[in-house]
């Protein structure tokens, strides 16, 4: 039987090497053979499990130079029946990949938003002539790569790789602890594990509302590994709040945390329970 | 005497207009003449006037369905000595801008991420035919759109009158209550008002250490109107976090909590205590 699993294409992208990496646990894992169809937005990839159009997506969550990923965060949210099966941390290498022999004479680079922000100082310091110019993807721009001799797009080696183009320079970026962390979502329930994912929103405005339900998981020394706010596009001033628990959904101390925490806000959702999967890449 | 602001140009942003609505009240307050400068990005605009090159800046800080503008709260953590003197909510309408006389026609759509992403179900609904775009500002794809025939670009009414553009639909958007928040922003004293703005990081993980600066703000009845993550750029769970106070930094209230607070959290900026700019536009 073939599983299919969507992400943020076209391949080439870091979401197509993480799905990858689940590819090949899966098909050790369960015997099935997975197959992954590319999608134009995390939104569309969210959508088609939601959906039953694929049995899995890849995701991305946070970046640790970019922060979250808000597109996943607020379909997520929307989507009220997905659950995180597993996480994995992925580290980030970025190439300038080019058809022109030498950086002195770029004179474009071309990359998603994301991509170019994580080499902005880089981009400064060794290419002060050449204009940014954003693209959907990082890879977007690879196609028309061949009829551009003075542009460069900055991508993965996988991305080279599959479009047979040329590296530049590799590695390049502004950090060197660049990795993202991705979700691999289902509308099967969560496996269970050490990490618990919730989003809420608030009855009214925030004053001491927020601090309610962070003091319920205080008190049940139950850790918070991260914190992060949307709006709720209502109006300004509105939000809904994601939380990252170091716990099980199953833990005594998190289903009493539940239980109160409902007292204090408007809507909870929780979106499971996973571990990391180790991976090496 | 000429002061000079700096904004997110090109001109026909709507940092632009933010920066314009500014430049007249200052023009009336000061009897001055201000004059605006476009930057490619929010950090060039910050470090101008960091560096004083420009004396004030507009920058937006978040909007009410994307949420917060992260190279305006990255770049402020980066540059200790800028200010914010007053902020402007600034209301959002886009525009449908096209040579083409109907939508029906369109193949392609141009946009920066932030207006694509705010018209994606109108986008969807009405023109579901079209691919979208990214670009580096609502209007950078304008001056390329009379040799594309079926193409659109969202951008502002105003962008339409700079470039003589046609305007094809207005307003379109998913919500209706699309606002953006402005800051305005130099290197002089901030000038007190009713709302404080700063940032902080805390010393380990972040188990407890969040809920005690949260708390020692309730204990004193100081409203928080907006609580934000950013990742510190270290390592992946490593945040800085910028919080809003409903509440002027000489409060004998504010005072004592940035007295305690000092002791846990690591690193501490208050960028100021300023008004809300009421402005009809």
């Amino acid at each position: 039987m073939q599983l299919p699993i969507a992400y943020l294409g076209p391949a080439g992208t870091y979401s197509e090497m993480a799905a990858q990496i689940w590819a090949q646990h899966l098909s050790q894992r369960l015997h099935q053979s997975p197959v992954l169809h590319p999608y134009s937005t995390i939104a569309k990839a969210l959508y088609a499990v939601a959906e039953g159009e694929t049995r899995y997506a890849v995701v991305p969550v946070e970046n640790s130079i970019e922060g979250g990923v808000t597109f996943t965060l607020d379909t997520l949210w929307q989507l009220d029946q997905l659950q995180i099966q597993e996480a994995l941390v992925l580290p980030i290498f970025h190439a300038i990949l080019s058809y022109c022999p030498d950086l002195a004479s770029l004179t474009t680079i071309y990359s998603h938003p994301q991509a170019l922000s994580q080499c902005q100082f880089w981009v400064e310091q060794h290419l002060p002539q050449c204009q940014c110019i954003a693209t959907n993807s990082t890879v977007a721009a690879l196609e028309q790569l061949p009829q551009e001799p003075y542009a460069a797009v900055i991508a993965s080696t996988r991305a080279a790789e599959l479009y047979g183009c040329p590296i530049l320079r590799y590695p390049v970026g502004d950090h060197p602890d660049n990795c993202t962390r991705f979700w691999f979502i289902s509308c099967t329930p969560a496996p269970g594990g050490r990490h618990t994912s919730l989003g809420f929103t608030l009855p009214a405005n925030m004053p001491g509302a927020l601090l309610k339900p962070l003091q319920i998981f205080a008190e049940r020394q139950i850790n918070l590994s991260r914190i992060e706010s949307r709006p709720t596009k209502r109006s300004l001033g509105d939000y809904l709040f994601f939380l990252d628990l170091e716990a099980n959904i199953q833990d005594d101390r998190v289903l009493s945390a539940l239980t109160e925490i409902d007292r204090y806000t408007e809507l909870i959702r929780v979106f499971g329970s996973y571990n990391v999967l180790a991976a090496t890449v």
